[in-house]
């Protein structure tokens, strides 16, 4: 589980602008309902709520590329960088509440400006690493990795909105778990780059611990790395998290999810997490709520819920 | 997965007699409706879609062992057994979308005249053995196998409307997955005829992987036979598909069925597919939904989904 | 499989006051009504069924610690206990239909005076094992480890109405299963006296094979002992048992259930059951039925539904 001693900096990056349902922007407020901060705190963090991000529209955004407001979402990301950057130098490691999975364009960038090795670990029914070019529907929630891939510039162009944004992360450092909707370009830039990639069909092959340490072993095999992980609700099983934008049959159960990042903990070398793609606008009421508490426990889960004794030391069991 | 040459023929029996919900004879539609021939075909196979075909009712149709409409439902599994015979003739791996189970008397019987040693795959929460004598229900889609099989000839009356039919598989041909609601007379014929069975409690102590071995181990160790694989969409627990007549609790995940398909498809012997008993009159939309694109994934799986890479030898990543 | 000579004796225990929700009481009738009774007859076991008790309010009975009725719990629980002892004494198999889980004080402490040296397998999302010092509400079917056990007796005040109840248990003869909803007092008792647990994270580790064989190893290692199985429906995933007062996510499937008590089963030791937490009046239709179906099918599984053959030894196959 988690036991550094880093203090745990949550925010809030309510942004939609990376696809078209608006409601993801309500899942910081959703997961704060259901007292996500006071429950870490809970069980024996320190934790620093540095509340939620506000975001403005740019003027005149006209669209490129299909994308329709790229000044807006570049904006956005830029803050979003601003504020992982601002709480890693805290010492704090970073949990980013999203949001739509475009802003990870932002939290790795911001991460990767604070630690210079970085690996990422990216749990996702989605590979999102289409380029603006490639993608069919224009939503930047499924470019972000194009945007931060070195090798992949070539075939990215500069979107406006987006000048401040370097490119940090290497084809090499990146590791897919849970993915099961993969587009034709994505497909090709997996198989051309060689990146690790770990689909449902190898989970139900090798199972997940198995599937845990050839990531660990192929893109941080010293751990001389710090690792960005970011979670996807719709990595889960629409049964688990039906409240999302585009959920995929077949997918994790909760206990997978919540077992994988259990273990990816245990390497100790996390310093940022992101929470992304819950919809609290989607589905029925109890859909809402299954996604939302499946959203808490898998953050719960990394953060020792089912593996750490909570107990302060000074307990005293009364007696009558 | 499946990476043989041959072409895949789909077609439609939409047929319903075998049991008394009529919904059942919907699925074909259904499921060209989520574009089942399309994906398939984008998968990099070539498809052939022969249609559905058309049954008609047998004028004067009495009942006979508490049968309803015997000669019906022995014309429309002459008309299917003639359709497998004539798509298999053309070198196509045929795709059978129900419908009914009783429908598999006529797939597996075209299938038989082709190929004269065949094994099947039979994945249901039911056996579908019993006789006519035996079946309390009269329903034909929980016999199927009483009539297809050779050894237990002295126990099954002969129907009118199925004078064409030759018994033609063996008792030591036949693998059950996933059943688990087995009557008094399939138990006895299962015990009798020591038919290769793994029951849910199997799958859950061997695990799925372990269970495919040995069913290619019983019925077709040297790989020397044609598969026909019968999947009843009822082998799947009703969580991941509602929509279906005769539903069982603690059934196969989505995730089991698809990764036991991809395990069968690799022995690259299957040259026959029947997908039954989704019922799209069942349940809730979402129900319905679920259950459609649960068969589809299967098919897709079996079809290489998760295994095969999809991209054209000439696919090129667009620059700006 | 479950297969002395003992009967099974059955009786239902309609008892809702350890908890606030009145309708777990109608969990006997509703069992009954889907012939649980009938269907383990016709597994081939001798069924005798006991009928339900009745339960009366003691007057005057104002709270303590918290606790609303305890005269009304206490003289209930005297009921069941001496129920569950007249039972064993006519050498039957006793299976307690819950009502809420308080009535497990009563179970266990009938089962001790029968059987001196007894295991508890306890198959539960929560431990029950609070005081009443330590409850944070007062629902007696948080505590009745508590009352069993002699090591907590320094810490657990004594209650109008179970004046009765004597301390039976030890917590070296307690295992805990499924457990993932801990509360403060229950983590320092599980830690103090080192009480077998096996939570949900370790099923995801190590399996639910390994995890009975380490149960077995740690409570019952020669089997020496008549093994207590008591459970809680809660300990399966809201999925499979949505109708019960205090679910909580990332359960037990259904299959594991069952897999659980058929393993439990083998041992040949179990000479009391409870089936409790079983509320038909929460969630809707759907959920009422599944949930029920969920606890019926887990007592068929410890009977040996999906592990025995069910045929009586004159069977014949009728022939035409
Ligand atoms: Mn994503
Ligand atoms: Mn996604
Ligand atoms: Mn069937
Ligand atoms: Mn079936
Ligand atoms: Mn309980
Ligand atoms: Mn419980």
């Amino acid at each position: 589980y988690y036991s550094t001693n880093r203090p745990i900096g949550v925010f809030g990056a309510p942004f939609n602008k990376g696809q078209p349902r608006p409601g993801v922007k309500y899942a910081p407020e959703a997961l704060r309902n259901v007292n996500l901060i006071k429950n870490l705190s809970l069980m024996g963090h320190e934790v620093i709520d540095h509340g939620d991000l506000k975001f403005e529209a740019v003027p005149n955004d006209t669209a490129i590329y299909n994308i329709q407001t790229p000044r807006t979402i570049g904006k956005a990301a830029k803050q979003i960088s601003d504020k992982v950057e601002e709480i890693l130098r805290c010492g704090q490691t970073v949990v980013t509440l999203g949001g739509d999975h475009s802003m990870s364009v932002a939290t790795i960038h911001g991460h990767a400006k604070v630690e210079n090795d970085l690996a990422i670990i990216w749990i996702d029914a989605h590979p999102d690493i289409n380029t603006p070019l490639t993608s069919a529907s224009g939503n930047i929630h499924g470019m972000p990795l194009s945007f931060l891939t070195k090798e992949l510039q070539p075939y990215v162009p500069k979107l406006p909105g987006f000048e401040w944004l370097k490119p940090c992360i290497s084809v090499k450092d990146i590791a897919f778990i849970g993915v099961r909707d993969i587009d034709k370009a994505e497909r090709y830039i997996i198989d051309k780059y060689n990146i690790t990639t770990f689909t449902m069909r190898d989970i139900d092959k090798l199972g997940m611990e198995c599937v845990l340490e050839r990531t660990i072993e192929a893109i941080n095999p010293t751990l001389n790395k710090k690792i960005h992980m970011s979670f996807d609700i719709d990595s889960l099983d629409p049964a688990f998290a039906p409240s999302t934008g585009t959920p995929v049959p077949y997918g994790l159960s909760l206990r997978e999810g919540m077992f994988l990042v259990e273990e990816i903990a245990l390497t100790n070398k996390v310093t940022g997490i992101d929470l992304v793609e819950i919809n609290p606008d989607l589905g029925s009421q109890r859909d809402q709520f299954t996604t939302i508490s499946a959203a808490a426990e898998v953050l719960y889960a990394f953060f020792g819920k089912r593996t750490k004794t909570q107990l302060p030391s000074d307990y005293v069991l009364p007696k009558p």
